[in-house]
């Protein structure tokens, strides 16, 4: 299956762990009033509440909802097609605590941040809900202005979808979205001596960014189309689960944790909780950074044009892919040469 | 949102209603045994299992599982791109009376049937899988092997996806399905004066061939095709609840009671029940049969080449769109001009 990590990660956040400010205005998805709740709405009145919430996000049949498929736009097709799929599930990914326009604005970015780590642009999306019959209706508006929001900033369109009703007290949407790519970048093509990079900060997501992040992908077009960059992903579960996935055969990487790029809130967690910045950096998931491996002969000029094409976004050499002569294949050590150990949560363990 | 029939349709059957005979073999999703599990087995090894129990239906990336998208195949491309989902979901549409392979298998068929009510071919799909860490290992492998029986026969490739965990006893898959048609055939277009026509037999699904059904392919490639027909759609919820779609503004529908082709197991169920055989065939659900309008003027020809090109299915005239003049618009009528009432189930109500 796909995204083992990217799509997988990103588990328990906003549960276990210290909410932000923010999340003191959140929201239950569930009422205990009926007249409030989706059961009363019924199934036409919630599909039109959606796609009146949607608006000119969600086009008219048949490029949109209505029909039993939708028909997917193509006029702005360059390249490859690209698919992928990302859920917000309540209890896992969200609660109480959190506003649901933070939650269906989460929905499109996460996938549009998968679409951006093979250097696409998102087009159409397809929905696909699973709730009780207490869902909340203004909860629900809520969370469908903000995907509204998410996917006009994104060039998202979401052309069609499917809602069953499940057990009381559940909400799960899934998000399936496409893209183009002119030369998909993937996850293969690293090489030893490439050297690794990523953009922004790392760690402290869970203080809030894992909302409010911005998938990046003019960068990743960018990527895509430079020579001197062979591989890329984004970073959904940390650099420590998700990196092995761009090392080569008989290789392994080498990361200067030295050189890692904190996050003002990376750098507050850990003074909070006591740890080295440099493990929440590389273990903290939902950054959606990219990280990318490019030819160490290209990287002067590589670091140059993107410092020119993209004057506000930090761009970081943070480590090497080296061969794995005397190191465990597909493993990462630091500047002493210990070993770091896989530290990313495993969802089914 | 799409489907509001089509895919949200199809709720409680094998749950309250009597399961078939063949369901005696079936199998809970679910192990006490920790060591079948698949929190036991980790979650690559859970995609292993899954990539390697779908073999020939799975390509290799990056147009198949591995990358942070699938990148879709354009080869067989001819027309539009379209795309549906539709789930499978324990507790609600199977459980523990049902083999695992039925389960996989219609997650893929009623998926292709939505692509085929527009008049296209299935192409590419994406899996959402939600578990609990109680899911039996060997139960999903043979879930994942109906899958793959089901794409292998009608040319879908499994190109990626996406596991998250939830809570113990439960399991919900999605797939959505990319296809092509040459020119979509819509819900829209019907004129009043059009024949109304439906392929198989209908009535009674509940007693196995919900689980064993074809989608119509071919049957909806050459509808789409055919001059005299102007709108069409799949039999989801029944064609009580799934005709009014196909019926233009200021129109409605007669039906033909009794030219309804019924099926052996709804003459079965009607007899078991005492209930009239043209009440379940216009209300049962998960016929996945195709309902269709063409011109009048272009019946015969129609029936005929048809007949021609399918003389294995059946192909029956079951009534005409009518204008409203002293009707309520979008709804159906009796022979005697008495209204049919909705009757298939609201989910949100």
């Amino acid at each position: 299956m796909r995204q083992t990590a990217g799509a997988a990660g990103s588990g328990q956040f906003g549960l276990s762990k210290p909410a932000s400010p923010g999340c003191m205005n959140g929201m239950s998805p569930f009422t205990p009033h009926v007249t409030r709740s989706v059961a009363h709405l019924g199934e036409k009145a919630l599909i039109a509440l959606l796609v009146d919430k949607f608006g000119a996000a969600a086009p008219p049949a048949p490029e949109g909802p209505g029909d039993d498929c939708a028909v997917l736009d193509d006029s702005t097709r360059r390249g490859r097609r690209l698919v992928t799929t990302d859920s917000v599930i309540y209890g896992r990914h969200f609660d109480a605590g959190v506003l649901p326009e933070d939650v269906g604005r989460k929905l499109i970015r996460r996938n549009v941040s998968d679409i951006a780590a093979m250097g696409g642009r998102p087009s159409d999306a397809i929905l696909s809900l699973q709730m009780g019959g207490d869902v909340d209706a203004e909860w629900l508006a809520r969370f469908a202005a903000g995907m509204r929001e998410a996917a006009l900033e994104n060039d998202v369109r979401l052309v069609g979808g499917d809602v069953v009703r499940v057990t009381r007290g559940a909400f799960a949407a899934w998000l399936t979205l496409t893209g183009f790519a002119e030369k998909p970048m993937l996850r293969t093509g690293g090489r030893p001596g490439d050297f690794v990079y990523v953009t922004g900060t790392l760690g402290g997501s869970i203080l809030g960014r894992h909302f409010a992040f911005r998938p990046r992908v003019d960068e990743g077009v960018f990527f895509a189309a430079h020579p001197a960059v062979r591989a890329g992903m984004d970073l959904t579960d940390g650099i420590a689960k998700d990196l092995p996935a761009l090392i080569p055969d008989k290789a392994a990487a080498m990361l200067a944790l030295g050189a890692l790029p904190f996050s003002d809130d990376c750098l507050a967690l850990a003074a909070k909780q006591g740890l080295p910045p440099a493990h929440l950096a590389i273990t903290d998931g939902e950054d959606y950074e990219l990280l990318v491996l490019a030819d160490a002969a290209g990287a002067e000029a590589f670091e140059a044009d993107f410092r020119a094409r993209f004057p506000e976004t930090k761009l970081t050499l943070i480590g090497r892919i080296v061969p794995a002569a005397g190191l465990s294949p597909g493993r990462l050590y630091d500047d002493d040469g210990a070993e770091i150990p896989e530290g990313g949560f495993d969802h089914f363990a």
